[in-house]
């Protein structure tokens, strides 16, 4: 086991459910600095995990431990954090609570604070749903956040973005094995279906069109489609998967008694230095979520990046150039 | 029944297989001028008919019964003509053989000029996979269409529409009672799958975003989606929707022995005036696809129109804007 467990305990839930031994799996790289000015907070993406956000950083990258204590924590549903696989009794598969962004960020809140001893995070900042958490980290905590830098992500999960869930949901349910949650062996043509649906939202439309599928090892379109099948059908369970949609479909940093769904007030309250990081050609989180956003982020700079790669231009190893411009972004906030 | 059947007898397919007692529906509008100058044929669109098709035309419009003889022809797979809930017996169901665009093509070449004894065709015009069927019929038969207008269509299905058409597939047949095509009763949770997976791509992410949806008659998204649903459940027959699925994945002018998947070669042959017209914010017929045909198709122009409605902007009733730019090209095309 490569990472650590933080106990939780009962977590209170935004949904008004508890959450009962909630545990929080996370790995932490490097040395809190005397002062503690160094801690940069990662969040895990829909598919990630500590290990996968591995990719965002190294030696003598913008990231990198010999000088950063970077905490990676693992979404709730993510299969090593709470999930509804591994679930204490009586929450288990099906009957796993509806989980919001605010109950990760809360909990990784105690895992911080209480446990490893920060006093200020320089950065939290991440792909898709973990760069959804980086606006929920500043959002909820104000004083204790000095930037985010959210890529491929939004504030609050567009009217579209929750239709294109809806959609791969439908194709993961439609497998009768699915049972509603209940089932005794994983809903193997679900899952494949789930990835085959997803696969056409996940890269833009010229990657397909130019083939660059083959600058990923793919000889060919029905390999990507096939290979993107086997994996959902492999490496996730279906509640676990569906768990983690049901948190994304509900982001909304405004949600809640603060700012009862006053978007651009919560946006408003925001006190970290941001960038704001999409890919132009992602067709689940476009551009102009995020430039609505950065109208109403104190200072926040919007910079949108060109690639074919599409909402997968950030996944590690597939785009230099992203890459390239992520660890530009990294290094002026955590220089500023 | 107000259609009318030709009945084609076999029909020899691009795959090799034969097609026994073909029939096509269709229907005729208006009368043949003396001469044989006002033909105008329409195919019909994935979910569409010859009863659909008349959003299209109308007293005062650019096509006008009155004035033209408008021939609306269903595509094979649609349910009226061949199809898999149709077919002679041993074609049935999950054994109705591979039709291309170039299959419906030549049937509907006989019914035109063998059947209804028409000599020149002034235009042929649809959306989607209708317009897919005007560049075939350009193609295929350069002396006998004086012009296309295809829109939010394209020459050669594009590798993101292909993998976009396998998302919703898998998300129909995730479902086991769909049994490989053998069965009973229908996919019903398939089939509303499919609907839920197929609204994401429909429309434009700004649609959903600025509540367009509202328009069309929605209180909500949640409304729109059990809408699409229910409608692919009460309406469709799976193999049906499958066979014609094969058809637009295939779809490609220049496949066969006289282009041997030349497209340039095949755009080139073209002798139809030609006005391109897709939507900017489709999300699976890109307008970058057709400024490419554009410049290899003789005078071809190329006419995107801005519409948060996206692919179903060209849907009739749902955007004036659009449907006021379909009408001026029209006359343009036929008043030449």
């Amino acid at each position: 086991m490569d990472f650590d467990i933080f106990e939780c305990g009962d977590i209170q839930l935004q949904c008004g459910d508890t959450l009962r031994d909630a545990k929080l799996a996370y790995k932490t790289y490097g040395t809190l600095a005397r002062g503690g000015g160094n801690v940069v907070v990662m969040p895990t993406f829909f598919t990630g995990s500590h290990s996968r956000n591995e990719g965002f950083f190294g030696p003598g990258r913008a990231l990198d431990p010999a000088r950063h204590f970077i905490v990676s924590i693992n979404l709730f549903g993510g299969g090593l954090s709470s999930s509804p696989s591994t679930a204490a009794s009586r929450q288990e598969a099906g009957n796993f609570p509806a989980i919001a962004f605010q109950d990760n960020i809360a909990a990784q809140h105690r895992l911080l604070t209480g446990h490893l001893g920060v006093k200020k995070i320089a950065l939290v900042l991440g792909w898709s749903m973990a760069g959804c958490q980086a606006y929920h980290w500043a959002v909820q905590h104000p004083d204790l956040v000095l930037a985010i830098l959210p890529f491929c992500a939004s504030a609050r999960t567009s009217p579209h973005n929750f239709v294109f869930l809806e959609g791969v949901k439908a194709a993961l349910c439609a497998d009768t094995q699915w049972n509603n949650g209940d089932y005794g062996t994983q809903p193997v043509e679900g899952l494949k279906a789930f990835g085959r649906a997803y696969a056409g939202w996940a890269f833009s439309q010229s990657f397909y069109r130019n083939g660059r599928y083959r600058d990923l090892g793919y000889e060919s379109i029905a390999d990507l489609l096939d290979d993107w099948a086997e994996d959902h059908a492999r490496n996730w369970d279906a509640n676990d998967l569906l768990a983690k949609i049901a948190t994304w479909q509900a982001g909304d940093v405004s949600a809640g008694p603060e700012f009862e769904g006053n978007l651009e007030k919560a946006l408003a309250s925001i006190r970290a230095r941001t960038i704001l990081m999409p890919c132009a050609q992602d067709l689940y989180f476009p551009p102009e979520d995020n430039a609505y956003e950065a109208q109403h982020i104190p200072g926040a700079k919007f910079r949108p990046v060109l690639s074919e790669f599409g909402h997968c231009a950030a996944n590690p190893g597939n785009d230099a150039g992203f890459t390239a411009q992520l660890d530009t972004n990294i290094a002026e906030l955590l220089n500023a």
